[in-house]
């Protein structure tokens, strides 16, 4: 019984498809992709946007150095080819999370112009949105609450972004915010009015 | 007024946690991990399984080579050492899907008990449920869907589990099939069983 089945093409014509899983959800699954300095207020902008999603009943995810770098990543150092290697991953996994139905968040330097236009052309439709976090150096390095750029000045760490490593800044990035004049909360309502203004969540 | 917000422990603290995404699907988020040899049924049955879980309203998705070896894997081979990586970074992605709430299925061979291993020791609880999904290779190699057993006898495919490289059986797999035996409609009936008797999902 089970071969005729298992070669049974209405079995996979049976499965569960993206659209079925937005359907279930209640809204379409996406990735807004933040990107900027260290300390520019990536993650906390990441937080405050899924707190104000999950407020809403959606379902979310963030992918952070929390739980990448510890686990998927973990075997990836930060050489230029450990770094692309980086980017290129989470944009897959996040892409993975699109098609789940999930509102994705990621949190990441993703200093590279190159690496997010790879993580962007996974995306066939809209359903990439980029967030420049724009926080000018000097304010960055003034809050440096995990003292990294401290250490990059004096040498300790090497090709860190913005002191000895650039940071491409976006183009065209779906949404940019300036985080040294704008509060969290500010911020985050802009995120939602774009995300409603494109229909990728109800209003 | 970013920068206090930015260094605002409450913020943090108001994460949305994987209790918070479970409650919100109204089932916890686990992973069932099929392992068997290639046509023994694993794509059939998570495919089958899903289904049977969407049907109950649940929140699922299906990790397998499609949606795997041509994305985040894609830059793996077949050598022992990327097989042990593509196994690893699939137990990670995997438990990232569990961590998002998510009912999380994977279908791959999997066939060293030490892959497999380092897979459940990401979970610290009884949320990764092993499936063996047990066919004689006389069966799988007779099924062969895909023609890859006729090319690994003739030798066009080298290291290919059950023929010239190994397939370590579980030793304690949360379930066990028969898929020579039972149908899969009657495999995804003890599946579900074993779920909602675990209570990984209401009854």
């Amino acid at each position: 019984m089970f071969e005729q089945k298992a070669t049974n093409i209405y079995w996979h014509n049976g499965a569960v498809t993206r659209s079925d899983r937005e359907r279930l959800n209640g809204h379409r699954g996406f990735t807004i992709w933040f990107t900027g300095l260290s300390a520019s207020g990536k993650s906390t902008l990441a937080v405050a946007t899924e707190r104000a999603l999950y407020e809403r009943g959606h379902h979310t995810y963030i992918l952070d150095g929390d739980n990448v770098r510890h686990g998927l990543n973990i075997n990836l150092g930060f050489s230029p080819e450990d770094r692309m290697e980086n980017i290129r991953r989470i944009g897959e996994a996040a892409n993975l999370f699109r098609d789940c139905g999930i509102i994705n968040l990621t949190a990441f330097i993703s200093p590279y112009r190159k690496d997010r236009q790879t993580a962007r052309a996974l995306y066939k439709d809209d359903s990439f949105i980029e967030v420049f976090v724009d926080c000018p150096l000097e304010v960055c390095e003034q809050r440096d609450p995990k003292g990294v750029y401290k250490k990059a000045r004096q040498g300790i760490i090497k090709e860190f972004t913005g002191i000895d490593a650039p940071y491409e800044s976006p183009e065209n990035p779906e949404i940019h915010l300036h985080t040294d004049k704008m509060s969290v909360k500010d911020c985050v309502e802009v995120i939602i009015n774009y995300l409603i203004g494109n229909k990728h969540i109800p209003a």
